[in-house]
C-alpha cells in the first residue's frame, strides 16, 4: 500500500491516504444529498461483506419530509459518491427514480429486500 | 452479482448471499477471539475507504483485562476471518504478536497511528 502525497486547496501537503478513510460510525449519520444539492436523508447504516470488508449497500434514512416516516432504502454502494465540499454523500440519480426504489420498515431482514433493490437498480432508466 | 444458493446445516437450503452481509453497525461490537478460542475484545468501529466503500482496518477495543483501558488496536480488516460457529470474528494471529501491536488512545486521528500500524503487520514474524 503506497503513500500518495497531494497538495490540498491551502496549500498544505497532507498524505492523501489519510483522507480516504472514515469511521464506520461516522458515516452512519452522514447526510446525503442529491444532484440537486438538496438533502434527501442520511446514512442509517451500511452492509457490508462479512468475509471481503466490501461496502454494499449504504441505507439511507429519511424522516417526514416527504410525508414518510422510518423508511430505509438501500442503494447500491457504488450509487453514492463523497463530495468534501458538502461532507456528505452526494447521489446523481434523478429525483423520480429515487423516489420510487425499494424501501422498507425498520429492522426488516436483508432477505426480505434484497431482491427488489438489486432487481430495481439493475433495471435501465425510462425517460 | 449473481445469486449462490446453498444448503443450511439443518438442511434448509438459504441465499448464501444473505449470510454474507452484515450491518455496520452490527460489526461495531461483535467480539474478537484469538487463535486459541479467547475473547480479546470487540469491534468498536472500522475504517473505510470513502469512494470504493471497502473496508481496510477494524479498530479492536478491549477492556480491563489485560489491564489496559479504552485502547484501540487497528487490524488490517484481511487479518479478520468471521466464524458463524462462534458469531464473532477470529484473528489467527499469534498472541505475542497481538500483544505487540500497535495501539492508541481514544479518538485519536487516523493519522497518528496508520503508518506505525501498516509498518507493524507488513514486517515479517520473527520466532
Amino acid at each position: 500500500m503506497g503513500t500518495s502525497m497531494h497538495t490540498t486547496a491551502d496549500g498544505t501537503v497532507a498524505r492523501k491516504e489519510t483522507y480516504d478513510l472514515i469511521a464506520s460510525n461516522k458515516v452512519e449519520g452522514t447526510s446525503v444529498y442529491d444532484r440537486a444539492g438538496e438533502r434527501i436523508g442520511e446514512v442509517h447504516n451500511f452492509m457490508v461483506d462479512k468475509v471481503s470488508g466490501q461496502a454494499a449497500y449504504a441505507v439511507i434514512s429519511f424522516g417526514g419530509f416527504l410525508g414518510i416516516g422510518e423508511d430505509y432504502f438501500p442503494l447500491p454502494w457504488n450509487q453514492l459518491s463523497y463530495d468534501t465540499s458538502v461532507g456528505g454523500y452526494v447521489v446523481d440519480i434523478d429525483r423520480n427514480r429515487l423516489d420510487g426504489a425499494p424501501r422498507y420498515a425498520r429492522d426488516e431482514a436483508t432477505d426480505t429486500w434484497r431482491g427488489s433493490v438489486d432487481d430495481y437498480w439493475a433495471r435501465p432508466v425510462l425517460i
